[in-house]
């Protein structure tokens, strides 16, 4: 599927539609990321909105087009579904772009269910993978440290933790330039057999895994960085994204308080700011590629704005540039063989 | 069991010898809550080292007496078999203490496992439960909000969410004086039917548990205080409560280099204990009421130094004072004719 060489024209396919500030957001970023990048950009959705967005920049030097997209999928529980029933939806015609060759990678900002879907339709799924994951170095505190997963994958089978951690390394390998990541179980206690069914369980696979397994981490040692990936259930990992985002939003708000008669207020406000982004997993983040389907679609946060949209553009061009993708089909393979996936 | 009437002096059996900083900082922060409580205090472990501690401190008018224990019980994946192995350990005789009425509480901050099984033992688990939980307002941060369970329940079943939520209830109504708390169900979605298995399961279970029952709240919703009870698996707890402590630790570290040239360093220094504090859920806690046994026994940090166990014994006394157990207990039993517990 991948058409792409390097040092061509980067190709990106824009879910104009997707995510709560679009389209004026995400047309916006891609015309910003376009330029940054030197990157041909695909915008695809409701086509009059997307042109009333356009004519608010300029786009001289810019390589851009349009693809007519006519239904736009909507938040909730159906998310997902709608993609089947829908589609010539902006999501999925955005990864068939990608499919056809049309373009070399998709960015969208819309309903992450429904994005993971239409992923899995277009770009299939890697050898022994049921399903994409959603991982990345979500806490500035510990940027050398990759969470994984964060809330694709809730209610994890054993082998999905060997997934989780195959795909971790082959992240922290590409994208942090560490050879020999190490690989941490998250857990309620440092020693073997700690712990719920699943750890119990996963804990032998990972074992055998051939990683660079460093046995169960605790909660602290995700701060701490402990290990370079922590692999986990995505709902625990989506909790604790989260729960770090409300710790950001409550302790700057905190310290805006105590410290505002004995510090200059734009240091505080300065300081308060790196916090906030420290801590914030969505912002410092701006968006990832979704692991484990067979193209690269990087998904940024809803509540993205165009320079989150650039973000996650650049993180898609990384994907890209790094092979992530081949890279992590490699690995897959050589682990299929050492553990019983099932 | 409870043999304790309102204005007595209170009698407080703790376990000399569990913590890391035993028999020293037990020792010293028992005398110092003896004095500060005007209780009596009963202290169990080896004697001769008891003695030596004690005689560090001036005693003029507390009243203590030290009750022989023969054995201590270490650390480690044992300790709760241990309890059997060795009934004259240093906690299971603070517990027979208490269940023989000749004190009114127990503390210690040895293994919180042995002193589960402990307290089990001696004091008899209350009606519909079958093992004890540990919760609390673990964040300074959202001070009206308790989390349990905190990592005493691990695999918890869907009747074990209602009972968290009824021990969280009684909880804030006993001691935070707020009539009917909220219930919210840590998950992944705000929507009814997101989440494991275990959160869909326990979500109808909470809906006609007659409590106050908000729904669903998610990772951001623990430092927002958005319900005032937040229920979850004690895997998740733990790991939540740990990562905080975690955060606590980089998060102070950061400001620390941040604003070490722009803040007077006594005020940075004061802003971060303050800060490490709220976040450090074991420094905030002191310790609390280990929930569900038919007496009140509480469990410190093993980390505990005496100003912790001076706060863990203000909780004993508040736990007593406000006859926690047996509204606890009345509690329980109307909700079993509710719920279908199992």
């Amino acid at each position: 599927m991948t058409h792409y060489t390097k040092g061509k024209k980067l190709r990106i396919a824009i879910d104009a539609m997707g995510g709560d500030f679009a389209p004026a957001e995400i047309v916006k970023g891609a015309i910003m990321g376009a330029r940054e990048l030197k990157a041909e950009i695909i915008l695809t959705g409701i086509v009059p909105d997307i042109e009333r967005e356009v004519a608010k920049h300029k786009v001289d030097g810019i390589t851009y087009r349009i693809v007519e997209a006519t239904d736009v999928i909507r938040d909730g529980q159906e998310a997902a579904y709608e993609v089947f029933k829908k589609p010539k939806n902006s999501i999925s015609i955005a990864a068939k772009m990608v499919k056809d060759g049309e373009a070399d990678v998709m960015v969208s900002a819309g309903n992450t269910g429904a994005c993971m879907v239409a992923a899995m339709q277009h770009f299939g799924m890697l050898p022994g993978l049921d399903r994409p994951m959603i991982g990345g170095a979500f806490l500035g505190l510990a940027p050398r440290t990759v969470l994984l997963d964060m809330g694709a994958v809730v209610g994890a089978q054993p082998y999905h933790m060997v997934n989780f951690a195959v795909a971790g390394t082959v992240y922290v390998r590409s994208f942090m330039g560490i050879e020999n990541p190490t690989v941490g179980l998250l857990n309620v206690g440092a020693e073997e057999g700690k712990g719920n069914e699943l750890a119990k369980a996963a804990y032998p696979l990972l074992k055998k895994s051939g990683l660079n397994f460093i046995g169960n981490v605790e909660g602290m040692d995700i701060p701490l960085g402990k290990a370079n990936v922590i692999v986990c259930d995505g709902f625990v990992g989506n909790i604790i994204i989260k729960f770090c985002e409300g710790i950001g939003r409550t302790a700057t708000k905190w310290l805006d308080k105590e410290l505002k008669d004995s510090v200059d207020s734009s240091v505080l406000k300065n300081t308060n700011d790196k916090l906030y982004k420290l801590l914030s997993p969505a912002t410092a983040m701006g968006g990832g590629p979704m692991w484990g389907v067979g193209g690269v679609a990087c998904v940024a946060h809803g509540a993205a704005d165009a320079s989150q949209i650039v973000g996650t553009m650049r993180q898609a061009k990384l994907a890209l540039e790094s092979d992530f993708v081949g890279k992590l089909k490699a690995e897959l393979e050589r682990i299929q063989g050492l553990v019983n996936q099932q």
